[in-house]
């Protein structure tokens, strides 16, 4: 299929153009609203043209050009990358992992909002980010009537198309366009009070179209490219991982067979990264059959699962496919275009649906506290990982929130048990499962004194569990509190000790 | 009104009994539902008998008879008072505020589990509590065919009555009967996979039934009350307060002024207690006409702006009146009725409804941080003051969330901004609005250290700006992470000096 057939609209095959150009048109102080969520789907070519501009802008010595760039969720190092690298983001939101720009941010030149995915057009919305200037939008291709087809992430590119006064379109080749049709983008939303309720009741429903519509009057530039998404190789699970699947498949069966989780489960939210994959390929191996997903993120793992009938329905906002995962959606696209259904962001991770459909959110951590506390996002408190992404969209109003990690990061140095949390993303009132290598904690009902030994017993590395039973017992005897015994003077002691001895070992 | 006139349903009438005759069914190690939401519609008197029992037995120096007590949410000395005094409590959930509890649970007596209120009937059908052996439930009426006239509260007496094996009944003619009608007891919701939307769009509106279904065969016993409900005067709002509502109010004005918020608002959530009160109160005195209120409790202040027209419904499940509130109450009861809804807790509280409606909630907090984490629950990060309640709820799926509290507590000595809360309910991501009498922070969009000045340039008492600033600034500079500057060994340093010394002020 020749590139040109992709751009149907006479009108906006007037403003076909090259990436400078298109860039040319972004003002410095710009608010823009970028596709992308979990690198698919950003546009690959204007970011790079406006980061060379900024680059020449700045080397004169000029006022530093710099812009406000919100996306869907992270991106790849053709947009937050080489936008970092010339120290032209402003302000970021509401989710990023390039390591770039965590570098600009934790060195304090990059101001970052990280926010709740749900939230974000919602915000957009009641203009808390002020103005949104321009809109730099990957599709597959433009209709006759202007009408866009999406790429291979939604996110939140129709809040951005509506709140935008222009529009950028990139037009990229590389993505199949046998993807139209697995969209579904929802007119229905609105702010209170005129709010109805989101008619879903099943992860597989369609509520609305296929096409994000677009104004044509808005679109300043048409980009054409040809290049595939980020997409990073899989690491095979490790024994870790592997463990903390079988954690998680135990606890299932339990729980079926105690009645309390249907045997086609309830649908899976599964986040991204190694560990969560794990999970999946476990479930496949299992004997389900049927389950379905209502989540952010299509990885490869769900691929499995959906050509295996171990998934019957796939809902996400976006892919996150490995070349591998790629090469396989695109070989078997009839299959997997009837099976998933790709929503915008605000749709994808609602808390109304979440609640409704029960979903199972599984989502890794940086480190829990023998309490239940999650921190999802902050190492040792101030650094910036990546963001809270959509854990606390599903976590809060899910019917089960699983969080996980290996027991020990940096070669057993670092503890992800620990007595207390050094930033808090998820609150005692909001975890219900943790899991490690080691065993997994179910905290449901538990006071905050019984949920210590369960996670302590079950979570804990055996270097660090005397360490922390130490720590509890002697909080219980201090004297304090006994609702949550702590030692204030000692609770974030062993990240002190990390940042000292390069250990949370005592020495 | 006589009170046999209340019970209608001849085969309950077989069924009366003295407070003694029902508490002696009660069994130790029993799991009971009881009725009752912030001091109101609990049982009066098998509580106290059951006390009464639980004494008797463990003078015997018989093994300790103890019961796990779930309400809807905090109730009065006659039930917590009571029960916790002879130590007949060994699980307690989801809400108390009783000091005698507080006691048991801060001396580690006592297992206290604080629950988001919109998540407890769920986790109850889900079997995570266990089996409920019995409910006690006070209402108002028994119907000729056995259902229930609610009384003053609704929290989670239908999930109880389904729940329990028997249920007593305590029917209170101290209760106006002109209630009956009041109450919206919807019996739609179900488990994942079997639920359904919520079809509420406005506040106002009722999806259920006036009563109460209860299987005759269930009740073991009626028992005949007439006393009040807890109900504690109201304090007239001090200068604090005051001010705290001014600064609402402002902040009301010029959302409504830029556009971001409707002139009718949106559906207040009020927390209980003196400071949302005096909002309330000043709301009444503004310029405000047909707000509305989707929330937990009916305050004093919700009559007042009923009746001058302020507030044209409010939807609740339950009362929190002082006697003043319930005389002005019974007097126009024939107005409130057809203005006030009383819902079941996990529809009062449901986020599903709280993020369509847009809710504004409004809650109070024990302390905040200088980056917008709030602390609603622990004293100095180990003692439990009461519970999260419902505003985790609220906070988290309404469209504004403000928490408010004076700058300071104990005589200046406690500053209620510090450098690192030592315990988190709510985390950055769900705090919009902090506010102290000294200003409001607006936290929207606002990145970690553009919170930290807001917080601290705005909401912190003179008293201890210039420590809070010195805080910051040295973590700024200490060469660790700047996304969200701490220093790990200092952070909870101002709640440990206050332990030690009695101040937070250094000497």
């Amino acid at each position: 299929m020749s590139t040109e057939s992709r751009i149907l609209c006479p009108q906006l095959q007037q403003k076909v153009m090259s990436a400078d150009e298109a860039a040319a048109m972004i003002p410095a102080g710009a608010t823009v609203g970028m596709s992308g969520f979990t690198g698919a789907g950003y546009p690959k070519a204007v970011p790079g043209a406006l980061a060379e501009r900024i680059k020449a802008h700045n080397a004169t010595g000029a006022a530093p050009f710099r812009i406000n760039v919100l996306t869907g969720a992270s991106t790849a190092p053709e947009l937050d990358g080489k936008l970092a690298e010339v120290d032209g983001i402003e302000l970021r939101l509401p989710f990023q992992s390039d390591p770039i720009c965590r570098d600009r941010i934790n060195t304090g030149s990059m101001n970052y909002t990280d926010l709740h995915l749900s939230e974000v057009s919602q915000y957009a919305w009641s203009g808390f980010f002020g103005k949104m200037d321009i809109a730099v939008i990957e599709v597959i291709g433009i209709r006759e009537d202007g009408s866009l087809i999406p790429s291979s992430s939604v996110g939140n590119n129709k809040t951005w198309i509506e709140q935008a006064d222009k529009v950028i379109l990139e037009v990229n080749s590389k993505q199949p366009l046998r993807m139209e049709g697995m969209h579904d983008v929802y007119y229905g939303t609105a702010l209170p009070p005129h709010r109805k309720p989101i008619m879903l009741t099943e992860a597989g429903q369609r509520i609305g179209e296929h096409y994000l519509r677009c104004p044509i009057e808005k679109v300043v530039a048409v980009v054409e490219t040809d290049s595939p998404d980020r997409n990073s190789p899989f690491k095979k699970p490790d024994d870790a991982s592997r463990k903390i699947a079988e954690h998680i498949l135990e606890f299932f069966d339990r729980e079926i067979k105690l009645g309390r989780l249907p045997k086609e489960l309830l649908p899976l939210q599964s986040g991204v990264g190694n560990i969560p994959n794990a999970v999946l390929e476990a479930l496949d191996s299992g004997p389900y059959k049927n389950l379905t997903a209502y989540t952010e993120v299509i990885q490869d793992g769900m691929l499995k699962m959906l050509k295996s009938g171990t998934l019957s329905v796939a809902s996400a906002t976006s892919f996150s496919l490995s070349p591998d995962g790629i090469a396989e959606f695109e070989e078997n696209i009839e299959l997997y275009r009837e099976k998933i259904i790709l929503r915008q962001q605000d749709i994808s991770n609602h808390p109304e649906v979440a609640r409704r459909l029960g979903v199972i959110a599984t989502n890794g951590m940086i480190e829990a506290d023998i309490y239940g506390n999650v921190n999802s996002t902050h190492v040792m408190g101030t650094r910036m990982m990546n963001g809270i992404g959509g854990s606390g969209d599903f976590a809060r109003n899910g019917y089960l929130s699983i969080f996980m990690s290996p027991s020990t990061a940096k070669d057993g140095k670092i503890s992800a048990i620990v007595p207390m949390v050094s930033h808090v993303d998820h609150t005692e009132h909001d975890v219900k499962i943790i899991v490690t290598e080691q065993g997994l904690a179910d905290l449901r009902g538990l006071s905050p004194r019984q949920r210590a030994l369960e996670v302590i017993n079950k979570c804990a590395h055996p270097d660090f569990k005397a360490q922390l039973l130490d720590y509890y017992e002697r909080a219980c005897a201090s004297g304090r509190g006994m609702h949550t015994p702590h030692l204030l003077s000692e609770a974030l002691s062993w990240h002190e000790r990390f940042e000292q001895t390069g250990t949370m070992k005592p020495e």
